[in-house]
């Protein structure tokens, strides 16, 4: 199968080096080899990043509308961002019978019914999950998972720099200005930081989002939008005494009963309970919070942007357009499975409180290669326990360990053992 | 399209109803009208209860095989449970070419790769999303989203009844026997809680999971298994006093490097840090983690269980069993905007310090009918502040309340306002 691609930013490199260097593996579990032959650019002649350069080959041309014609292309990728020309090369390859995958936000956005309806005349699909939130699944769940579901609301965190801010003021107490400094020094915010702050990224994701959950054609200046630039260290110290975080969101709800139904699709800072989902969502990650009649609540988290995520998204918009889902299985090739890993541990003892038990324990994990990082509790008198937590070590290792600890006299009851998850978060 | 139903218990009365009252709304959204039927049962005589007995109408027969040959019926739905018959009927189902949707762990866990295969050879689709996690969409993500992803690890809580304890144990401090006499008064655990308790539930779950993410034939009896029942409430404040919770998880990931891949599949309790989105997973929720080489981490939440959860997730796959995934977007109906809902919010005003400040307050918010919840600082001095939460309201009544605040003498600042989400959670 052979891949057109428009545009060669840094999703089109991320992608382009994913094809190349996955096609074995992907044909292995898809059944179907993919390439991407050809990458037309708006200037031949711009100078690209030498490995970029490389991994384009002889691939490049400047030609969009010749590639968008070439019979030799089976489906094409949209990667030119802005309305046009993209928009135009994309009703293009649509008239013409050509599946396309985009992953243009502002396109979607204000074109979406369009290109949706020019789809549907083509006979053809058209496929733009990487267009909302990276590689979080949001529009296979809306559009495929609850097909058959009348959703009552769609809410979620999905501009990665302002949450970034509002978690810094919240973890760290900084005021707006510090927390804006900061995501602009680490590359999250722009120097021109509006169209984050603002809530205009926001609300491009949110009129996507509502066209998808409601079949209505949303565009960004229906959504009414407020971002978080009136946010002050003290309302997040407020909002923390009363239970909550504050959190950007974006907003598509069903409003009023059954004889006048309305949408609303906003974008606005909110308080979200601290036991909420949405309100542990931290850093530059994206979730959002989708409420269907049958299936419940349900929500998709994930790295909403960056080159590879978006890739990603883009080349499993790619595989479907290609095949049909379920298909994409080949099951079962010989895979060795394991059951010695490697793990943290957290280690609980009961045990006598007399001279020397510290000792008989550090020997048995001496010997077995078990250390550890830090003693929790050293406990004296009848309810005397030590409690430690070790660094990873391979689990055969622990368990030998675990089963002389068994043994010994001074333990009153056998050893409780809880892997422990190292890793940091957000 | 015609679906044939195999079994009439929770799932499949919830899925009848849920066809049965959707249909038209169905056709609207996807262009396809669906239809229940023909419904086979083991007993026909069985007593049921009235309404499920009238939902089916004269659709119930007991002939499950002439129903699976059935050249009238388009697709059919397997909620039998358990091996047999369901797997001949499956098997018999997709050699005669017709796509089948099954909500059945045991089934998938056990005889996955086989039925696999067999779809393959009918040249087929089997669709089997319900049958892991309720109405998270975990098949779509690992089979279509993550198609041309190279996984590293999925890392999941999937069993409610443990989850559900778990959490009991950690926000209330009850010891084990507590959290589960409570689980099973309120019905979330079995008198015979082993299943759940033990990790059995969670490993056929495991066993299908890694048999996705990494296309392996793992069956439940290759998985590790750990259950909760020597977590202890001490367990649980130790965790605490370190920065984790205790959960329950199934774990499929690679291990070892290039030469030598392996697949460790298990299921466990572990720490895991606080800031972790699993950590916040709360009572009879599911989530699963997945980690992939190019899109990062990702997440999927919801409810995992569940006649309307399932059923909820049986219906997406019919849809997607009878039309390509893109083409079910049907876009633009007209459906108005509004601008105008209801909300509950937060208020901050910056006042000064003088007699009379809160009547002026409160009478702008009565006249323009905004209730207090409650009044979080009335403060003193140069630093005198109002800080209020307000019971839910109609925005443009806020609205009007904060602009003549905004105009009163005694405001030093302009009123900053937020919203507050107030559902409970989890």
């Amino acid at each position: 199968m052979r891949v057109g691609l428009l545009g060669y930013g840094n999703v089109g490199v991320a992608f382009t080096r994913l094809i190349d260097s996955q096609a074995e593996a992907i044909a292995l579990r898809t059944g179907i080899e993919l390439r991407v032959t050809r990458i037309a650019v708006r200037d031949l002649d711009r100078q690209r990043p030498g490995t970029a350069r490389a991994d384009a080959g002889e691939r490049l041309c400047a030609q969009s509308a010749a590639l968008v014609d070439d019979s030799e292309i089976d489906v094409i990728v949209e990667l030119v961002g802005g309305i046009e020309p993209a928009r135009s090369l994309v009703l293009s390859a649509l008239a013409a019978g050509k599946p396309v995958v985009t992953a243009n936000k502002e396109l979607l956005a204000y074109c979406g019914a369009e290109l949706l309806t020019a789809a549907e005349k083509g006979g053809v699909d058209l496929f733009y999950e990487a267009s909302v939130a990276g590689a979080i699944p949001l529009v296979r769940l809306l559009n495929d998972s609850l097909a058959g579901e009348r959703i009552v609301r769609v809410m979620g965190i999905v501009n990665g720099t302002t949450n970034y801010m509002l978690t810094s003021m919240s973890e760290e107490g900084s005021e707006y200005a510090t927390a804006l400094a900061e995501a602009q020094a680490l590359g999250y915010a722009e120097a021109d930081p509006r169209a984050d702050v603002e809530g205009y990224d926001a609300r491009a994701k949110a009129a996507i989002l509502a066209g998808i959950a409601f079949d209505a054609d949303v565009v960004p200046s229906d959504v009414y939008t407020e971002g978080i630039t009136a946010i002050g260290a003290s309302d997040i110290a407020f909002a923390h005494k009363l239970g909550y975080e504050v959190k950007l969101l974006a907003v598509a709800e069903r409003v009023g009963d059954g004889s006048t139904p309305s949408v609303a699709v906003r974008v606005h800072p909110a308080m979200v309970p601290r036991e909420h989902p949405l309100a542990s969502v931290r850093g530059a990650f994206n979730a959002v919070f989708v409420e269907g009649d049958t299936a419940g609540e349900l929500m998709v988290y994930g790295r909403g942007a960056g080159g590879m995520a978006t890739a990603s998204a883009v080349l499993g918009d790619v595989i479907s357009a290609m095949i049909p889902p379920a298909s994409s299985v080949h099951p079962t090739h010989e895979l060795e499975l394991t059951d010695d890993v490697v793990s943290a541990f957290y280690l609980h003892l009961e045990v006598d409180d007399e001279p020397g038990v510290l000792a008989q324990v550090a020997q048995v994990l001496g010997s077995n290669g078990v250390s550890v990082k830090s003693v929790v509790q050293k406990g004296l008198g009848d309810q005397a326990r030590l409690v430690m937590v070790f660094h990873p070590v391979l689990e055969s290792r622990f368990r030998a360990a675990t089963a002389e600890l068994a043994a010994l006299a001074v333990l009153r009851a056998p050893p409780r053992a809880i892997r422990v998850i190292e890793e940091e978060f957000g």
